[in-house]
């Protein structure tokens, strides 16, 4: 893949405006658990994923964890370069889900070129909108919905991205992305497997039922 | 106030495309409780704020709402123009919360401006990235915060912008504006009084400790 393919706005760039990206882009290949973002790594660039997975999440003071939205093939990390907007006023981590390949290009370039070129802003807008709706939805969950749908719709999620029924993760990790506690995930797992919804092993949930998970999900 | 101080990139656009605001531009008055975007009124354009008071909140199917952030002079309301943004995905309400007179520029003339002008884009942007840290803040706050600070903050804020220690608002507003119910609020309020830092009567909530409430609203 290459990466002009990535980088929807390429064809509406200046000649000098490709160049300087190109002689600048870096290509990055991360392992799994690698915090790309976040901390001591501020403003690392405009990450374009390649391949592999990433999850955005805020970290609270006690080190509670909640995803905000995740990253997959072709997508774009734009707060991973949040310097180059002067009205970012949050921190977010960005880490890899999986092994990742990535292209980086430094923030400071990239906000040059939005600066003057229309095309390249308003893709960085429609980007940030889509990101928006992503946390609005989020506040919307958190909000007005119990927390055994939001295991629900986590485990379905978690189940189409994979493309098994039979998930490898903890039930810390579930807490970590619903942003609550190891021992509410593991009472809400156990009420599904009361229920015939899922089937727990060491460090495995298999789903049983996913139009009964998708009906309390949807609730 | 000129329209034309209310918008930061006026200098920035060619003759052409401020004549086209100014030639379409339309100034409303509106009273306290008028819904300005949202449900039917979709698309209403792109909202500044001359003189008064907006507030943005999402609503549940149960007709909970919550307030994502609140307008006030010279600021400009983005969501309410959400259709010039492909990737707006989700429902905001925007209400006026006292008297108000804006300016309407229409969303289609906007976008087009937008599209050709990159300092338009990019104010576009530094709009879109302050709400998203007013987002962001509120997931913080709903995630990590119990709902007795919560209070306290909104007391403490409400009291900021109203310019007073004695607040005229229900405890239905406060819930409304927090996300919780009535009587949630009602609780807090009297255990906040109990511990002598406000004095409840008849709508009114006045504000007897404001160091105290800061304190515990930091907690």
């Amino acid at each position: 893949m290459e990466f002009q393919n990535c980088l929807p706005i390429w064809d509406k760039l200046s000649k000098a405006q490709q160049d300087s990206i190109l002689g600048s882009v870096v290509s990055r290949q991360i392992t799994r658990g690698t915090v790309v973002h976040g901390g001591n790594t501020d403003c690392t660039g405009l990450l374009l994923v390649k391949s592999g997975q990433l999850r955005a999440y805020i970290l609270s003071e006690e080190g509670r964890e909640i995803t905000i939205y995740r990253l997959f093939d072709r997508d774009v990390c734009l707060f991973s370069a949040s310097c180059m907007l002067r009205s970012i006023q949050f921190d977010i981590t960005i880490e890899a889900e999986k092994d990742a390949s990535l292209w980086v290009i430094p923030a400071e370039l990239y906000r040059k070129i939005m600066e003057e070129s229309a095309p390249a802003a308003n893709y960085t807008n429609e980007i940030m909108a889509s990101r928006f709706s992503e946390v609005m939805w989020l506040v919307e969950q958190i909000m007005w919905k119990s927390m055994d749908r939001r295991v629900a719709d986590f485990l379905l999620a978690e189940s189409a991205i994979e493309g098994t029924a039979r998930l490898s993760v903890t039930h810390e990790a579930i807490a970590n992305h619903l942003g609550t506690h190891r021992e509410v995930v593991t009472r809400m797992l156990r009420y599904l497997q009361g229920e015939g919804m899922v089937k727990l092993s060491r460090g495995v949930v298999e789903l049983l039922d996913a139009k009964r998970l998708e009906t309390l999900g949807r609730a």
